[in-house]
């Protein structure tokens, strides 16, 4: 596979009430474009990825609102899969550029979730969930479910539940585009208000604002990150219909799919932005993309194993957690992230993981050198 | 290109009261497989076409609900253009199947609309558009003034606006699919009521649910039906930004695409499916097609040129004017029609046309044996 990452932008996550979702999308062109140094003629065809911008901004045409920022209205298509939209137009977009009926693209991921209030953004949210919803169940409710399940079946505790908040909070402190930057110990965590039993506050990932962009390119490029593989996987949308709460089966048959491609196993990967949408969920994430045994990482991250000088860093943006989830952005970032990771000559092995809903969608990129 | 059409279904098109969404898309894949006889497990992925879900049916992971319909859980994505949301599912599934990651994908478009109330159901369309909504722009009104402009600079005349609409319904006549049997004549529609001068009640595509599927395939296959080339082009969102009002660009370019990519020149097509979403869009779309001259079409087709016995077969299911504009749905239901008429060895040479908004959004896709 021959497509490299030619581009990277990410604005900062925040509550942006001063920019609107248009100009998120401009800062994001004008930023990857920067980035690129390449002739905006030369973007063949736009990836966008957003969850809802129709409810949270009145706005139901985002592919054309990306391309009328180019003077040569280069095709566009809005990608959605709930919280996994980032990762699917990630994956449109190779393929797309595999298919060869386009050499260079660009993938924006948008969201702008403060236009409505908090209440109305939990409903929007879940109704990426199943007929749960109907019940009243919220994505905090869902998690909450995984993450008694794994406390029960696995042993984890809530200490190590918040020695990931701790960690991501840490990566964020040194992200400048993370939503916060507040450090936290395992006491904050464990003594932040209720959200659904045993999650509490600082275990949840925020509401966000903000824009994420690459610009991918399968013509020749002196830049260094590539893609090396990609994987999609689903799974029922409703937990009640899974077979083991204790993992999430989509980013086990996703990552499957992509290290395949890639011919790489778990222990290439040197790091990994993974959806940390709760801390549950990054303790999940890790063990079902085989970087820890199922039931073991918890207690790997409580000792360290997941940051700088461990076995592999995980989410050294600060992940959803801390450093913001808006939603279409989220895959979008990661893959911005680790690219001017590799870019840097920081890592030479990285992998991106995107979840949506509960954990029926799951997309995940492999980049390297 | 070694793309076929290896199964089609379309749904009936109707005010469904008594089918949910949900049932729409069982429908659908159950209607597909069927045509294809094929095992559920051969299906690589899914694209599924749809405008707005989320607001219409809060349903806002349409992907994963597609995705467990089957016992294997293909990968799923959503694909959003507006109205050309179809149009678009078709292009990412077809580049996705000339990347060589998939063999055989499910592409089905999917819209239950009547769940909200009808200045709802405008409300949310209308948001398609740009800036011009704030105005209160509707899509009507915005259709108005390209009629407007179209009948002042071309001669356009209220009786050939009126013939589209007589056309259409006497080819939805025969379609049993199609929302409305009902034979209008010249003066019905000119004295229908007026709903955006100069566009009255039966200028005007319905609110309608539905669903079409076709599943396609790059695995050698007994079907005749090939794709032959797809193009996809974009505009400003805004009527206010476009160089020409009589014309839409974004046709222009989709088409100029598809005929390079298919070796096909216009007068090599025997029928096409046009998105027919007002009246004056079907004589906007055959002459940005190329199949009339630009302000002969009208003409043309007032004179019998775009029906059986003429030069061209111009929307044989009735269009979205008769057979029904379930959004999602409709760009797919144009690939599922014409793919039939192949099959039946009625037609060699077919195109589907696809708008988005005013004109933002265009895909067409050629097909033949």
């Amino acid at each position: 596979m021959n497509i490299k990452v030619i581009g990277n932008y990410i604005g900062k996550f925040a509550e942006l009430w001063e920019q609107s979702l248009t100009d998120l999308i401009k800062e994001g062109v004008e930023g990857v474009l920067a980035d690129a140094q390449i002739d905006p003629k030369s973007i063949d065809a736009i990836f966008v990825a957003n969850k809802a911008s129709g409810s949270f901004n009145n706005q139901r045409h985002l592919g054309a609102l990306v391309s009328e920022q180019f003077a040569h209205f280069p095709p566009a298509m809005r990608i959605e899969g709930a919280c996994a939209s980032g990762g699917l137009a990630m994956l449109a977009a190779e393929q797309a550029l595999l298919s060869g009926v386009y050499k260079t693209v660009l993938v924006l991921g948008v969201e702008k979730m403060t236009d409505v209030s908090g209440s109305e953004t939990a409903a929007i949210l879940a109704t990426a969930a199943s007929r749960e919803k109907e019940y009243g169940s919220t994505f905090p409710a869902l998690y909450a479910i995984l993450a008694n399940y794994h406390m029960n079946k696995y042993g984890t505790t809530r200490e190590q539940l918040s020695s990931v908040v701790v960690k991501n909070h840490l990566h964020a402190f040194d992200n400048p585009k993370a939503q916060f930057h507040k450090k936290f110990t395992l006491e904050d965590v464990a003594n932040s208000a209720m959200v659904a039993s045993p999650l509490r506050l600082l275990d949840c990932s925020p509401i966000s604002d903000g824009v994420a962009a690459v610009i991918l390119s399968s013509k020749p490029s002196s830049r260094k990150a590539k893609i090396l593989g990609f994987g999609h996987g689903q799974d029922t949308l409703a937990l009640a219909d899974r077979q083991d709460l204790g993992r999430l089966a989509a980013t086990e048959k996703a990552a499957k799919q992509a290290f395949l491609m890639a011919k790489l196993s778990q222990t290439d990967i040197q790091v990994a932005e993974v959806h940390d949408c709760f801390s549950i969920a990054e303790i999940l994430a890790v063990e079902d993309l085989g970087f820890f045994a199922k039931g073991k990482a918890a207690a790997a991250i409580a000792k360290g194993k997941a940051t700088y000088g461990g076995q592999i860093v995980i989410n050294p943006s600060g992940g959803l957690k801390a450093c913001g989830h808006p939603v279409g952005a989220t895959g979008v970032k990661q893959i911005a992230f680790l690219a001017n990771l590799i870019e840097k000559g920081k890592f030479e092995r990285v992998l991106a993981h995107n979840v949506g809903g509960s954990g029926a969608t799951a997309a995940v990129n492999i980049l390297g050198i």
